[in-house]
């Protein structure tokens, strides 16, 4: 019988995304299975902003902003990524913080139902998430309940007439539990609330169908699974539908229906224009711009098959090697109810995830006392999977 | 007696700032007046943002947070941004748009005097500036009211027990006119209001004294004479004597005390870096880093100098030969009331401007009849300004 190591070494050679990891700058000697913080490299991203800087910064100035293509980057780059949501074309925009699309965002979505007093997050949302939720409340009147996600569907039951807005993460970011996001949608809907989707932890690693789900708006981060580079630019999603009645906060020049004109009144854009917030920062929006060619090398379908035998193998490996020293496998085991990521626990998470680095192995730790992996399928081997869990076991024993 | 063309060649032979130009990447047969829109590339940028994304992104990858000094950025380039303020050290973040940071500096300072209801603002200031104040005005319940400048101080006077907020622009973004920062600043808090500046056209262009002249709050953006790129983060400057009751409304987790803790409830970092919003764009900002470096060769008094010998010199060329043609000059003549643009009236100003651009002179326009001349003392010549003059007056004749 095959060693778990052999496996590892047949499963790569089988690999139909094997190709994919050759467009990614790794160092040879890095084990990386963070890409769920920080995204690996793409290659063609140096070039393409050395360009950016010499030729369009440096030759046409300000010029560049037409003749560059600067001006229209926001929308022309939202529909790509669009294109990896399910999202026709004229629905997403890039730009600006999560932070900030999550505080736009959730104040839009809010005031599409200005009657109801209740914003409803995931009590285990990422903080951020949260933190805006009780800001948004407070600075609009409306009361925020925190909920977990599991209890979300009876809390729209019993309080369908109160909520305005239920803002969920797809994935959690702690323990990579994938939420059924159509399903929940269509709960909300039935309640007649507003949805609103964090995508951070799901947007490159899988197929998410917005418009199918008919999604109201969502947001996310592309630093991650979209590799877009350090504090990469973020997206705002919003169905067509809202458009015309969406009631940003965050009314700067470059949302205006004229901008150009410098009108003394705020006239929103007629469609996703409307959400772009400042002026764009070029640099970090078109280096984005370059990594995603990488998606144009794969289908999200097999993306998405690849992660999920990943993160089987991982669990696998992890049930035989350390469950016995000590570590809980906390990542649902049932591979539709699991994001891109396998997550333990260990007592010692965070000192483990340090000494680890320490060996080559890239993971991180999130209080308190959890170690995460995150398995992007587009650059993470089987033998990167096993090599981790090998190196963590031999740390733990 | 030296014709004009002499005497702008024996100012730049006897320019002490002319060895600052052969430190930005000016094309040769470009005459770039429009660095008052996006400031031109400092050599050395290039380079820099190519091993940020080589060596920092691609090899130290999510360690770069520690290891290559992101994660620090917006509060050590704040400060650095701060010294060219009068700013002392841990007063100035830099991150986001200026929009976001105008919205959240806007919230902050209202709330600092939450029995007041009056957000005032310049009638004639930059349009996100306008708009924002509107939104929130709205968001906190209050009223807004738009003044011209000149008209501020006899409102202060009239209603000194209604203004929360006076937020007003340093330089005029049309005309150029240079307001009295220091007396508006004294007279908005005689009327115990807190006062905001926008510092958009001031930053890099001359000295602003901001701790000296006691102001509250201030914003601006890096792209113009601090020539920090295309869509280059805004920055943010609190008075460090508001910190402790300063409540802003981005509430990210980059911006809590224990940011690392992940905790259920926000709770501000202690000093200015509460006012960090999301995941900072480090490309862009460690171009702008790297673009401040030019501003160790200089002192800014010297800066502020040449840009009015460059101003009082292009209104004279423009009086002499554009006057007669129909223009008019807009900016003040007095020295000590304009910022470091000149502005002009014609009624084909954007035909005129697009002209220009054809014959390889880069101004702007705006709305409805302004032709914009920046002058960044950093690399604009005595002979670039007269060489735009001839080249209008030749257009116009």
């Amino acid at each position: 019988m095959a060693t778990r190591w052999e496996r590892a070494q047949r499963l790569d050679e089988e690999d139909p995304l094997a190709h994919v990891r050759k467009h990614f700058a790794l160092p040879d000697d890095v084990c990386y299975l963070d890409g769920n913080s920080l995204g690996a490299l793409p290659r063609g991203v140096g070039d393409r902003v050395r360009e950016v800087v010499d030729e369009g910064w440096g030759k046409q100035l300000i010029r560049g902003w037409d003749g560059a293509g600067w001006w229209e980057a926001p929308e022309r780059i939202g529909d790509r990524i669009g294109g990896l949501l399910g999202a026709a074309a004229g629905q997403t925009v890039v730009g600006e913080t999560t932070t900030v699309q999550i505080f736009n965002a959730l104040v839009a979505a809010a005031r599409l139902r200005p009657d109801r007093e209740l914003i409803v997050t995931d009590s285990d949302h990422f903080p951020t998430d949260r933190y805006l939720a009780a800001s948004v409340a407070r600075m609009l009147g409306k009361r925020l309940l925190l909920v977990p996600v599991a209890e979300a569907p009876a809390l729209l039951r019993e309080r369908a007439a109160e909520i305005a807005v239920l803002a969920l993460p797809a994935v959690d970011f702690r323990t990579g539990e994938l939420w059924p996001l159509r399903e929940l949608t269509a709960e909300a809907h039935g309640a007649g609330a507003v949805v609103m989707w964090d995508l951070c932890h799901a947007v490159g690693a899988m197929p998410v169908d917005l418009d199918a789900a008919e999604v109201d708006v969502a947001v996310g981060c592309s630093y991650k699974f979209l590799s877009g580079g350090p504090g990469a630019p973020a997206f705002i999603y919003v169905a067509e539908r809202h458009h015309s009645r969406l009631d940003l906060p965050l009314t700067g020049w470059t949302g205006h229906a004229e901008p150009f004109a410098m009108a003394a009144e705020y006239q929103p854009a007629p469609g996703i224009a409307r959400a772009r917030v400042g002026t764009p920062h070029v640099l970090s929006l078109l280096a984005l711009e370059a990594a995603l060619a990488v998606f144009d090398l794969v289908e999200l379908a097999a993306v998405r098959a690849k992660s999920v035998a990943l993160g089987n193998f991982l669990i696998e490996c992890a049930e035989s090697e350390l469950v016995p020293l000590g570590f809980e496998v906390v990542t649902p085991c049932d591979e539709s109810r699991r994001g891109s990521q396998v997550t333990l626990r260990h007592p010692q998470a965070y000192e483990l995830v340090r000494l680890l680095a320490g060996r080559g192995v890239i993971g991180d730790s999130r209080p308190p006392n959890l170690l995460r992996f995150g398995l992007n399928a587009l650059y993470v081997s089987y033998q990167d999977v096993h090599r981790a869990v090998q190196e963590l076991a031999a740390l733990a024993r």
